[in-house]
């Protein structure tokens, strides 16, 4: 039985200034809890689960010591879920380590301005570990990295990528040594960067773009060609498209 | 002051039923009511605004004379808006006049496979509107086309590409002069695809793939390298990569 105190703490993760002060998160859902268990980079405190999901995963218990398991009533579960259909088991993880200046020499990284939408951030972690993409560098008011609908969004993805939260004009200054790329309208068409191997492409924010003192430093302005009619394309969406051209 | 028999009649139209017994849908937001009301398709029965919004537009209800404008207060646009912070205007419309049986030679069209989350079929419209693409065949179980989810994740582009909900065996059998691509796992590089000029292309439902008796029609299937570890891309970033290098 869940007491009302531990529901309490267990729902204020759902708020960053909780999860800022614990170090913790969670995540939910037999798939991803099951991923970031396994995972080596992550450490679980607490799942919390129906019977259901303890019987299909009779190990776990065993191979997690220093976790702790509690079975769930699903009425309980409804409680601590941030999702709208709670799915059989939700884990408290402390949050990832992060290396805050890596060697960037020789890889394709990626600089996110803004990325607002914790869904839209998700998906970008996902298709970053896609394409092999090791470092994501974000400008400090881009979504939490820890918010349960990214978390949710990266499907497993997260911790795979490592993830920087930082003033971004110093960051690309103190790099300038790596050829810094930007996407944005009227640049070059992205199939001339066919076998980029090392860059620093910068993504804006969906309805503002890139901020003009960042366009400002980069070397080279990359843009998908458009046929139709559409006015934009979703910054994830536009994301996948490059990173598969520099790949190519 | 809107009735509540008027108020009730607006909220139906979330339901897919009542939507297709009126023929009837609704957008909102000053940019998506503007661009239906301006685009050439769509013809406006209502637009409910707020003050602010008549305004600002203070030639609209000249230009559409077919049109009623009602100004109607913040509390009653709370009630009629399907969106978590309603956006000044609400417009209804009726649906789209579709083509059926479009010629597809000599084009690059989708078909879709069971794509059933809202925003991921909004945005995959929008991305075919980005490249030019004027079909979209989706399977009769996908996402409704007026789910105001939807409506409101083409940012413009519902109208400006022809969406047709069929059985999808029978209509890839009848039109089996067009190559039949399909997105899946160990195909081709999609690379190898640069130039397509005609093709119907197969995405499937993310969890689930596409129907094996589908991806039996296909002539070739494709694949988007990987070189990280993630175990999928969204359906809609997977378009949309596909889409470029077809395009390239």
């Amino acid at each position: 039985m869940l007491s009302k105190t531990h529901t309490k703490y267990i729902q204020s993760l759902q708020h960053k200034k909780f999860r800022d002060e614990t170090g913790l998160f969670f995540a939910e859902g037999p798939k991803l809890v099951g991923d970031l268990l396994n995972g080596a980079a992550c450490i679980c405190k607490e799942v919390f689960a129906l019977e259901k999901w303890l019987l299909a995963n009779p190990g776990m218990p065993a191979r997690h010591p220093d976790t702790r398991f509690e079975m769930v009533e699903e009425f309980e579960l409804e409680k601590i879920s941030a999702l709208s259909t709670p799915n059989q088991v939700l884990g408290i993880f402390e949050k990832f380590w992060s290396e805050k200046e890596p060697l960037l020499t020789g890889k394709i990284s990626l600089v996110l301005d803004t990325i607002q939408d914790p869904g839209n951030l998700g998906t970008i972690i996902r298709i970053a570990d896609w394409f092999g993409i090791k470092h994501i560098i974000c400008s400090e008011n881009s979504a939490d990295l820890y918010n349960p609908k990214l978390v949710q969004s990266t499907m497993g993805s997260l911790g795979r990528v490592n993830m920087i939260y930082t003033e971004l004009t110093g960051w690309l200054t103190r790099n300038k040594h790596i050829p810094i790329y930007a996407a944005a309208l009227n640049g070059k068409p992205v199939q001339h960067f066919a076998g980029t191997k090392e860059c620093m492409l910068i993504i804006g924010n969906e309805s503002k773009g890139i901020q003009p003192e960042l366009l400002a430093l980069a070397g080279e302005i990359i843009t998908i060609p458009k046929i139709g009619e559409a006015e934009s394309l979703n910054a994830a969406v536009a994301t996948g498209i490059m990173l598969s051209h520099f790949t190519n």
